[in-house]
């Protein structure tokens, strides 16, 4: 048996060919809007417009449709926790092959429920994608099923692919391709496409910076990777024996992003794009706004990589985006436990134009005197100048002001 | 001067000639899962992903360029807290002609912000739409401005037409159009449109029930309108004098929704199709999802007019949304006031499958023992049957549990 190989711009014309009637065509846009936030053109590939929410179907259906007769008729296994996941699910059943769907015992219910809605036949193994992905493969042993890797595998690196096929076609002259990277198959499947046909094409791969795992095997460096990301689509620990040997050939930077920054995007792209972009789908805004001069001018195309994002999850990111830039802010006030104050406090606040939205009364746990209670004003503000502007009414009027921080804490 | 009259097909093509090529071609896509969850085929026309996200675009700038050579000169006015000042900004400063936006004092910042990032001259004014709007109306007098009506024009009306154009292109066989209603401008003008093209097909409007002025004033009914609805671009006492006969001649019908309604409709909007949809523009489908059999197996299209909403209120929404699909429940348990009692009871949950977000000890105002203390959890849960499952475990382990509705209160 032969090494795998990774494929080749021909294996991703021919994954085009068969697969692109039976996925969305997804569109490729001009953002007026962030263009000109970022100083630079730029194109937004919304793979989020998926039916499944995410590029994923198209490495999965090329890898299905390359399936010989028995394979189909014995069936397919993979192991995810996400998108992978409900793109075999979806695909499988769709094309009236049985899928095994192995998901860590951890998965949130509403992606299990999602999976199986899709037709998939969810099995929860272990602890980890890692320990799922292990009893999979004993699945596959055990009943002859075809296992479907998210990423190590010619077919589903040359799908994912495709999407460097369609955004040249979208955006003529593009320049810069922006693209997440978690196990590397998105990105050495369109940089393989978009260098043959483009070779001066720049092609940037972005990480989140807790799990910077292809950056640090390309410079060669060791180091524990990990911790609770937002970006879950590409935390991922061990990138592709087939993508990296590509990565290193054909992309030309690895960029990393913090948390602050990828939240900072999903809310950029949720309030001006109005669309809803997961984590791992907002790393490549990310990465433009973190480093506004490199980006300069340039005709630059993001993809947007998927769309699931869990609904509680967005709620917080969406509010942290207001205290983010100073739309909602917390201030501390020591107030004379007597009757009027919180009046006079709340006149002084509407006076100035801000909107208090919560009151909390900390009293045994104050550092005052027990004539005095600390209350912690939370309030809708214009911006940063807005909230100090209420802040100095207040001192002014003689109430001493403290600003908290995040977490409220004393 | 004749008094002005409603546009007739003409005019709409004539509109959609001339603004055709500065406006976004908003998609009319086919939701798959929305029209299985509802049973019927649901076309959404995303009128959100204008520039200014609303259709209000259409009319503003079918009116300004059927401005006179020395009206340009001298400039437009209009009065709005909302979209038709961001659409008649936008455009009159495109084209190079002065706009003054009139906004009533308690406008949201960001709307006075954008409204004056895109050119307009925001003069502040009164404390409601009405107030600005005579205020505007001097202005235009003062000054010899040209007063842009946001639904009360022939030609704004005309342009508002040009949706239904659109949708009759891009879906082929439509047979019922469900238009959200306000003053009346978008629907009165789809209707010419779609009833001279397509006689047959069914029109339905769709208001606010807080705020139905145009079924009550078809049905010759008296009554309060307004509070505080979440659809307040089409939260309108007065409907205009142009569109309401011809709702009357070619509208099948005007349902309300309740709020609830409108705000599960944001939700799946934003989980299922990944987009923003204001209030405003989610009536149509909590029409839709209000009366599922009305609407059986037809071919719907639904007009997503606008995806402007405060992100304070937006992810409110999404949180209040996880509560009513029972994925986020808060109980209220008897704690015994004495170590352990809290870990047993958070152990108890995390064996179920649930998982605690908050914890809030209630003991002043408790009617318990003082050696006990009322405990709220907030939980995620699966479902309704997940969070009954995790009370039932509670309950047998001699712990008390009362579920809390949405607002905690005892």
């Amino acid at each position: 048996m032969t090494e795998p190989a990774a494929p080749d711009f021909d294996d991703i014309r021919a994954a085009f060919a068969r697969i692109r009637g039976h996925l969305v065509h997804t569109p490729c846009l001009l953002s007026r809007t962030l263009s000109e936030i970022h100083g630079c053109e730029l194109w937004l590939k919304f793979e989020n417009l998926q039916y499944t929410a995410s590029f994923k179907e198209r490495g999965a259906l090329n890898r299905l449709l390359a399936l010989g007769e028995e394979e189909r008729e014995r069936g397919v296994v993979a192991a995810s926790a996400g998108n992978h996941a409900q793109g075999v699910a979806y695909h499988a059943s769709r094309l009236g092959v049985r899928a095994v769907i192995v998901m860590p015992r951890s998965t949130p219910f509403v992606k299990i429920e999602n999976t199986a809605k899709l037709g998939g036949e969810v099995v929860l193994f272990g602890e980890s994608v890692e320990e799922a992905a292990d009893h999979a493969l004993a699945l596959a042993r055990e009943q002859g099923l075809v296992f479907i890797h998210p990423y190590d595998d010619p077919a589903v690196i040359a799908g994912q692919g495709t999407v460097a096929l369609e955004m040249l076609e979208q955006v003529p002259g593009l320049e810069w391709l922006v693209v997440p990277v978690g196990g590397g198959g998105l990105i050495s499947g369109m940089a393989i496409a978009a260098k043959t046909l483009v070779p001066q094409i720049r092609i940037t791969g972005v990480e989140a910076a807790l799990f910077p795992a292809v950056k640090r095997l390309l410079a060669g460096q060791a180091g524990v990777l990990g911790g609770p990301t937002i970006a879950e689509g590409i935390a991922v620990k061990q990138p592709g024996r087939l993508a990296l040997p590509v990565i290193r050939r054909l992309v030309d930077e690895i960029r990393t992003v913090e948390e602050a920054s990828i939240e900072a995007a999903i809310v950029e792209l949720l309030e001006i794009e109005k669309t809803v972009v997961e984590g791992a789908g907002a790393v490549t805004l990310a990465a433009v706004a973190d480093d506004p001069v490199a980006f300069r001018g340039r005709r630059v195309g993001l993809v947007l990589s998927g769309g699931n994002i869990d609904s509680r999850i967005l709620s917080a990111v969406i509010l942290r985006g207001l205290v983010r830039t100073h739309r909602l802010v917390r201030f501390r006030v020591a107030l004379p436990d007597s009757p009027g104050s919180l009046a006079r406090v709340t006149a002084l606040v509407a006076e100035a134009g801000g909107n208090i939205v919560d009151v909390v009364h900390q009293r045994a746990f104050s550092r005052l005197s027990v004539k005095q209670a600390d209350v912690d004003f939370t309030i809708e503000t214009r911006n940063a100048a807005h909230a100090r502007e209420i802040e100095r009414r207040l001192e002014a009027s003689g109430f001493p002001v403290r600003p908290l921080q995040g977490d409220g804490g004393s």
